[in-house]
């Protein structure tokens, strides 16, 4: 039974969403760079007053601001809490951008800007759900809290020390997630229960004092051959992960999730055609893949760098050798563990001397699927898209829900106005305004039956 | 028996020379970046005619201009040609240099600039060694031609091609190469007999179409990754090279080699010191390390790149993988034959898809150490400088010593004025003033002593 009234407000009033969002957009906020931080925070704790919520701005030293916000509601003692984040992605490649990243613009149904649906778009859709509650029933069907925080983009590398001294603020008994691509393409309702969690690292290597002429090749050490040697025995060649009981904790899938897992459609096809690919690695069938993208560990090299990289030749035997690398974690890997074993395995295999720093550290997180909590979104899904909802185990990408879902011990699930095909993080990212309307329904009809279960 | 007169004259002239070789460095010709390059082979063209000599430029497209002179003798029917090269190395770092690069200064005995011992220094003693033997004699003591080229520090990509179509022009009984670094820094000429050869290849692999989410590396292939395995293909754990038949046209040394190369002093210490370096890698002694250094073939990765190298961080799955590696030659191997083991071993090993293209392809190129040439120097060496003159079968840097070596079957040796702490290719490149008088004598002796052979 759908809020005939609150339909109609959520109806009548897109055009002063479509405007919020806009709002927020135009006030670049790239975590990366540090760049209109404090500002974005300062906007989006007004934006928060002023759907009727307390606020409170949380801050450690040079961290970029945490907005808490909450509203009460007599109607139940449930809470939700709402996770998003106001940083966004560095806009660059400015050239493929068709209209300025920070300068929103709708074209054709879509409202172009950087952050439009990660995680802007989202954030004012959740804050403009709770004030269509207020303004058509006086409050919410239950309390609501909301943390935005402003470091996403850069690995979430203060949430858990600010949610962990502010333990009790940021209690709930459920979490809705960020959302962003929780509505496939064909218009299908995506309810994702988890992320994978991450280990990054950045490896420097020194054998020399200075960049020598590589004439001297056969008396001196060379930092790049030692780093190819290092991570050659990291992955054997099918890229399978070699450190010692790096897969101990990926729990088997039970009979149960094993479903889950077969009835989320899934086409490898479709990345494949993205970046040019003609098949899945040997061996590999389409189910792998997706089993693989919802519980398989990886260990990715995102950046290598030594010696001369510039145009021309240069002989020169580099002193330096760099690599970052990224290991996505599943199941219950802890990623403080695998880094442990990690550094002894380099250690017993002769590189001691390799520096490595931590630059993420996310532990995974799933939600159990029969939570009552999933069921209530997956209802709330196939109420308002008149489809069936689609429930994913765990996005193959990673992020702090760990610091809610271990903390509290609650469920926490993705869902929300933004569709798959949104580019975030690439140029011309978007939102499709023909969703936004039943995106934003989705998200309260899930306050509601959460609230009346 | 010295020549009382040209002695005199090189000896009161000395500050004329040292105003030359400022004149010439203060001319930037930076090969890598083709800055100066035309008016540098200009003013090299004026000096040499100014000496006496018929001058002729050689250009081919819109490669650096060989400038070729020529002093004719009725003394003698020999010929000795001096190669040597007016580009210079990059200047940079820039701060570190305690004078501008390109404004000669002398301070305490030294004249600095980037060129004084690379080549310009040697270039102008040359010269000013012919004029001297014109100016006290009437001519030189057997016919003398010049071949200054443009292009040494960006690998002589056009010589061969240029020597190859003036065949004739170039011909010689014998030829002194650039000769930097033959005086060692306790005063002892050194005669060089050969330089390695070289093959310098770029890599470039791509494996898909642009840069991806790294959450999507169970499915993608990565260029990175690859790149890794296949350089751990390339050479074993000690380093020592993997590809079939790599080593097979390197000669043993005869009986009487290694005992020109025990008779080389050679202290591996001095380089490992320079580097910060405690040891020389496991197993090889300091007579092991200078047998390396002369005939050791090598395998140096002198550049890798792939994905983000930023600062922060940035999980990015990279489409496309780059590296450089530089292949040190010796004995008979040829870089055309080694190019293609190279090629056909990545074939055969599943690296079909790895675009790999030459940047730099040298020949090995050494005199025998019983040429009467060789001799004429190191008569002259121990005269000049009233000591034992080293004879080095090798250097272990690379050049075109072949192109005259190999094509007219002469002896080619390095000889010249400044000493192996010039700095070369580093900040504060300088010539030591206290050798340049007995450099020249060296090299106007050597003339004699061939003349008269």
């Amino acid at each position: 039974m759908l809020d005939q009234k609150l339909n109609k407000f959520l109806h009548e009033n897109q055009v002063s969403f479509i405007r919020d969002i806009s709002l927020l957009v135009a006030q670049p906020s790239v975590s990366a760079r540090s760049q209109g931080i404090d500002e974005c925070a300062e906007l989006v704790r007004r934006m928060t007053e002023e759907i009727g919520a307390d606020t409170r701005i949380i801050k450690i030293d040079s961290s970029a601001p945490i907005i808490y916000g909450e509203v009460s509601s007599t109607l139940s003692k449930k809470t939700i809490l709402f996770y998003n984040h106001y940083d966004v992605q560095p806009e660059e490649p400015l050239e493929k951008w068709e209209s300025p990243p920070f300068k929103p613009e709708v074209r054709g149904e879509k409202l172009y800007g950087r952050g439009t649906s990660d995680d802007k778009g989202e954030l004012v859709a959740r804050l403009k759900v709770v004030e269509s509650f207020i303004k058509v029933h006086g409050q919410p069907p239950c309390n609501i809290k909301f943390c935005f925080e402003g470091e996403e983009e850069t690995g979430s590398l203060h949430l858990n020390e600010y949610i962990g001294q502010n333990q009790d603020l940021f209690r709930a008994d459920a979490v809705i997630w960020e959302g962003g691509g929780a509505i496939d393409d064909s218009g299908t309702p995506i309810v994702t229960l988890g992320l994978k969690g991450m280990l990054a690292v950045e490896f420097i290597l020194k054998t020399i004092s200075t960049d020598a002429h590589s004439m001297y090749a056969p008396v001196l050490p060379s930092a790049p051959w030692k780093l190819v040697r290092m991570l050659s025995l990291i992955t054997n060649k099918k890229g399978e992960i070699m450190i010692p009981e790096w897969n101990q904790k990926i729990r088997t899938l039970t009979d149960e999730e094993v479903n889950v897992l077969n009835n989320q459609p899934f086409n490898a096809e479709t990345i494949l055609r993205t970046y040019g690919v003609d098949d899945l690695p040997p061996g590999m069938s389409n189910s792998d893949a997706r089993k693989a993208l919802v519980d398989g560990p990886t260990a990715n090299i995102s950046g290598i760098w030594a010696g001369y990289t510039g145009p021309g030749i240069k002989s020169v035997l580099p002193a330096e050798a760099h690599c970052r690398m990224d290991f996505r974690l599943a199941s219950d890997q802890d990623p403080k563990e695998q880094k442990e074993r990690l550094r002894s395995y380099l250690d017993n295999n002769g590189f001691k001397d390799i520096q490595m720093s931590v630059i993420s550290s996310l532990s995974p997180a799933r939600t159990n699927y029969r939570d009552p909590f999933v069921k209530a979104a997956v209802d709330a899904g196939d109420e308002v898209f008149q489809r069936k909802t689609i429930t994913r185990l765990s996005d193959p990408g990673s992020g702090p829900m760990f610091v809610f879902r271990q903390r509290y011990e609650v469920p926490v699930v993705s869902l929300g106005i933004s569709h798959t095909g949104a580019l975030i993080h690439a140029p011309n990212e978007h939102i499709r305004l023909d969703l936004l309307e039943n995106g934003m329904l989705w998200i309260a009809r899930t306050i509601s039956n959460f609230a009346s279960m």
